[in-house]
């Protein structure tokens, strides 16, 4: 938080600013970053990386991270949210499949010897398509080139650390703040998010999202309905609890 | 190219500028950009829209334009260079499909009224999707946002004049330039990106591309072989040639 602080005071003296981190530990959500930088009327630009989890397109092994790209933006009723990684699907749903017995669809992971597979358990152990094919694997890419660049981060398969707790955590992440020249483009950014909510669609389908509107219904839901947790993860947190002592 | 020249001398003695630029025509390729400012030893990151071309995911009009997102980064022998469309395929290759009379493959486009067309012409009315699905139309609609939101271009359906010579463009342009804050990245990247163009692959593909590859090596192909150009342009390019006067 304090990066964050400064990096939006500066912004806001200087028109831009840039924190760039390193070995820190596994940031959470970017999300959170962007949105609450949107929320206070400035633009938040963040990226990460993490383990090589990512084969490259026409690859067979991980080289790359999950590498998220995070885009918030003020507009009204709500800011827009933009929060994805660039990998198909991310490891986390990987163990959650696992650990439910379900199947992954075809075309989402390859096995730790380059050969697709369907198994969450294989794919544990190697590999997650990129998201958009060429493309998602080349901003992935990117966005570890440009963490890379910025930071002294480990790259590729040298990184460490996001998923346990027994690597320091040798990544980087960077925070681009933008103060908008002009807060009246508020307005029609606002209407323009509008149309495109609006944007007709076919009649079984949903209505068009913006970025933000699903992770928000989905907060809104879990604070009124809980949160879906998979039952070996239940009975683990359950275990923990009654093992662990507070640390206070 | 003045506004490049000042973007890149201001991050030289501030570490970070950007350059916001609106109602300017059609700027060619974002790559040429990043890749002169990478080539320079700064990193560039670029973006721009277009008339409103892709499809919400899920809606059946074009909302947004198939907005690129450039990123250049130092690196030897070549900097990295991405230059990706938000859509899936470029309008362009609309128009070169349809002047060949070839199909589209399904997916990449609906017509006017919103229906998945193969029809090359069809297509041309209507409207290309998004690359990626949810992500890529998510990232392309924050890019159109972001340009929105730092210049007061027009949006969505709103947006003239980048594919007509008729309209005035009201379209907006945002590059942002960041000196490494350490030269000494340049060495771990590099050895990075030839791990990467290393990664084993299935014995009957190519050897792994980093951005900026393939490009290099179609110009080097066109460079010495020419541009494959359609018959109906070709013979458009001659009628124009022999019907104008020259400038001077």
């Amino acid at each position: 938080m304090a990066a964050l602080d400064q990096v939006c005071g500066r912004a806001r003296q200087l028109g831009m600013a840039c924190a760039v981190i390193h070995s820190s530990n596994h940031l959470g959500m970017l999300a959170w970053y962007v949105e609450s930088i949107a929320r206070a009327g400035q633009i938040g630009i963040a990226t990460t990386i993490s383990e090589a989890l990512v084969h490259p397109w026409g690859g067979r092994l991980a080289m790359q991270g999950t590498n998220p790209l995070a885009i918030g933006i003020p507009a009204t009723p709500d800011p827009l949210v933009l929060d994805m990684s660039t990998g198909l699907i991310s490891m986390g749903k990987v163990h959650d499949y696992a650990l439910r017995g379900r199947p992954l669809e075809p075309g989402w992971a390859l096995d730790a010897s380059g050969e697709p597979t369907t198994s969450a358990d294989a794919a544990k152990a190697g590999s997650i398509a990129p998201f958009g094919g060429a493309k998602g694997y080349a901003l992935g890419l990117a966005l570890e080139v440009l963490v890379g660049s910025l930071t002294p981060s480990a790259l590729g398969t040298a990184v460490r650390g996001t998923l346990d707790s027994a690597h320091p955590c040798n990544k980087g992440d960077v925070f681009i703040v933008l103060q908008p020249a002009a807060p009246d483009r508020v307005s029609p950014v606002s209407d323009y998010l509008g149309q495109v909510r609006q944007t007709p669609t076919s009649p079984s389908d949903a209505p068009v999202s913006v970025p933000g509107d699903g992770a928000r219904r989905r907060r809104e839901q879990a604070l009124r309905q809980g949160i879906d947790v998979a039952d070996p993860v239940w009975a683990q947190l359950r275990a923990t609890a009654q093992t662990s002592q507070p640390d206070r």
